[in-house]
């Protein structure tokens, strides 16, 4: 792997630098696009995908673990940027990015700068219990990283080792600020300190969490609980009988369905308000609406900022929480830093967890939210600094770069392009739609589907599925429109053949 | 930090290497022991703890989160072997180590030249969804870590990113055996699939998990589910009607009470045994049984290898799965490298979650408990190949070191040591029990344990707490005479200013 240093960074569409080596990015002019010079200029393949080399390890991992899901094995070292590579020499555009999990591409130079800092040396090789004894540079770091991208009115922070458990932890952060403001500030009573630890009312009450059909929010318990995409997630499992309402199923474009669209979400908060009256009868009231920001693994769905303003208003007239979850959403792909900052709501949502392309997990809160005792909100890694030693170098290159604009600027070139193609075949495609480049479209069945993907796959462009039938891209924070193009032609080549 | 080149590894109590830098290492002859070199001889304190400083710090972080558990600040940069070092200049000798999660000391060697070596570069700066995305040479990885050292009989693992998820997760695994065997070879019906999405019977079954009073698992819903250890864990969050056992409470020495203590046993056994028939005719029946193999947050509550073989009997016989949580146990520290192996049970167990000293979460599991279906035990990271690049550095020294051995000769040793001691203080000390250096000994109540804890601490021995008032002892596996005097000495002198 060359080692390259940043340059200059000023750009709203990527980074830019000079490349140290190998010789041939030496002659880089100043200002130069970098993933034009360092990138691959196109996908290249060189197997079908998996090709004989992943279909040998898998066998091998087979061994070991169950292995069903696996698409093919990477070549990390020689990914970079926007491309992914195989163990079988291919190399391909990724429109998928580890399920939206890469913020700035395959070993960028930043990142591998903060890596190498010796700096960081010791939050890489020293995991702490880090509720106990963090590092004296925590504080700066929690403000240099997750405070500088707060969202706007949230100023507690919790970090947590991945989407799941932060999902997990804000719930509780619900449960107990419900049953505080139940007490009315006075403290547990002694049958509730006993009867929780036996898993008994009134210490483990009985409340709810209200959630949507086609939400996801992970598969712990806690975070399956609220969970309602696909019964390979959830079968088998016992679940809590909480209240799940309908999403709202918008039809696209949004601005050619506006009343439609609009009576579609007044049923869906009818609905909500229903279901949080019938839950409160039953003796279980809900004390937190849990809702992604866009529904990401049930088919990239979205509902309005009117819609979210009306969720809040009902979680805050029956004094629940509202937690919005931006584990997929947040961290810029969608023109904003958090996609919630769409929804002009009158006050914060009270609890946001994130992960994937923060490289942490946790999540933000509000001051009502924050626990009043210690040890409630806990466990041994409580995340992991050198997570956050990463993310350091991705947010500043965020920052420097532009980067949520350019998820704005490239994600409405992507979309425009995605509409010219849904065009050119109606047959096929439908319900093109996106935020930033978060973007999706729906085929016909989920076989058209696969093998749209199969095919693309084999040409070099990596995508992604969610829902049933849906086409879902989730690229890098430093996509161009040349990547943007190639993707498109692809695709179109693809559908076309497929006729 | 210096540079130290590993030299020899050869002890059984330790390795052995030549420093490169600073200048004062330099003169190690050949075979000297490393951490007499290079660590410091004895602790440091400048401050009491916590320090001036920290205490700076800690108000700081308050700004952005609840941070009452913190002890104290670190620098993980001066931190080596088994002393931690604090931002007031403090050095202590770590008998807690992270909650046990620290497996070779700080800053150790061969795990910053892991840290260092090119070939790992990859996993560190590129997190895959590992599940989809595996690198080439995960497979490779996996034998030469996790498969390695696989407890006797099981030969699938599961990485995960932390101990609660990997609990978690065992339970799916255990849920979905229960219910596989229910179905007899029949795959779900549509009623199952479509129920399980909106959280209700068949699909999401009326099933439990067995688990023990003062059992400590996790605290996410699942996990918290089967986790008995204090209120401040429990309290608000709602939690399953599950059966909770009695642990056994032994008395120690236990060759001293045998007859007591085994029928303390089989009346936690029989109690075990009611309570699976309960639930099943409650229509609830017991899919698994979860037990630590030493209840560690509890209190360090030890049970005998006839009760853990008596457990795994009555699993059987009620077809329910068997989960040894191994999160804190695993990993060398008593003497195997898993405490279940001291148990020799008639057949492995079904599934063993590990994590902390693991470096990376994750859990064992036998042939019967792997998922039919892909996607079935699933997230986007699922684990961090980065922490598995670490781990094969550790597993090479503790194989290479004779480290589980040396758990074994050091813990024996410490026991002895505060077997005398307890003798000298019988007014205050009680039940001194280990199993290699996991050891514990109990105080008249928490504000006397507590004292002693802030006594040694400014004394320069950083222990832990668990139960309601016990000393918690984890120190490293490559803990060495010496260190064990260091404590005995001051935990002695504590106790006799404290007379």
């Amino acid at each position: 792997m060359a080692t390259r240093t940043l340059l200059r960074i000023d750009s709203r569409c990527g980074w830019r630098w000079r490349a140290a080596l190998p010789v041939s990015y030496a002659g880089l002019a100043r200002g130069q696009s970098t993933t034009a010079a360092a990138e691959p200029q196109r996908p290249e393949m060189k197997t079908e995908v998996p090709g004989p080399k992943s279909l040998q390890l898998l066998k091998e991992l087979s061994a070991v673990q169950e292995s069903g899901a696996v698409q093919f094995f990477a070549d990390y070292e020689r990914s970079f940027g926007n491309y992914i590579a195989d163990v079988d020499g291919n190399l391909m555009l990724d429109m998928y990015t580890q399920i939206a999990s890469v913020p700035l591409g395959y070993n960028h130079p930043r990142v591998i700068q903060a890596f190498k800092d010796p700096k960081n040396q010791a939050a890489f090789v020293n995991r702490p219990a880090l509720g106990l004894f963090p590092s004296g540079d925590h504080v700066q770091r929690m403000r240099q990283t997750l405070m500088s991208v707060a969202p706007p009115g949230l100023s507690n922070v919790q970090t947590m080792a991945c989407g799941a458990c932060s999902v997990e932890h804000g719930q509780k952060a619900m449960f107990m600020s419900y049953q505080r403001r139940k007490r009315g500030g006075e403290g547990p009573s002694k049958e509730e300190m006993e009867s929780c630890l036996k898993n008994q009312a009134p210490g483990a009450p009985n409340l709810a969490i209200l959630s949507f059909k086609d939400g996801f929010h992970g598969r712990t318990m806690g975070a399956l609980a609220v969970t309602h995409t696909k019964w390979i997630h959830k079968l088998d499992f016992p679940a809590p009988d909480w209240p799940v309402a309908d999403f709202p199923k918008l039809r696209y474009p949004l601005d050619q369905f506006t009343r439609e669209n609009e009576q579609e979400e007044r049923r869906c908060l009818n609905m909500v308000r229903d279901l949080m009256a019938t839950w409160e009868k039953k003796g279980c009231p809900v004390a937190g609406i849990v809702s992604e920001t866009v529904q990401c693994e049930g088919g990239d769905n979205y509902a309005s900022a009117s819609f979210f303003q009306g969720l809040q208003d009902i979680a805050k007239e029956n004094g629940a929480s509202l937690m919005l979850d931006e584990v997929q959403t947040g961290c810029g792909a969608t023109g904003k830093f958090w996609a919630h900052e769409h929804f002009n709501l009158r006050s914060p949502p009270d609890v946001v967890p994130f992960a994937k392309k923060m490289l942490t997990g946790g999540f933000y809160h509000s001051d009502e939210q924050r626990p009043t005792e210690s040890f409630r909100i806990f466990n041994t890694w409580v995340g992991d600094p050198s997570k956050m030693a990463l993310l350091e170098a991705v947010l500043e290159v965020i920052k420097k770069d532009g980067l949520v604009d350019n998820s704005k600027v490239i994600g409405d070139y992507m979309l425009n392009g995605l509409l010219d193609i849904q065009n050119s075949f109606p047959a096929i495609l439908s319900g093109v739609r996106g935020l930033g480049t978060l973007a999706a479209v729906d085929c016909p069945d989920a076989a058209t589907r696969d093998k749209i993907i199969t095919l693309m796959k084999n040409k070099g462009v990596h995508a992604g599925t969610c829902g049933t039938a849906t086409l879902r891209l989730r690229p890098t924070l430093t996509i161009q429109r040349k990547h943007v193009d190639i993707f498109l032609d692809i695709f179109r080549g693809v559908l076309k053949d497929l006729k």
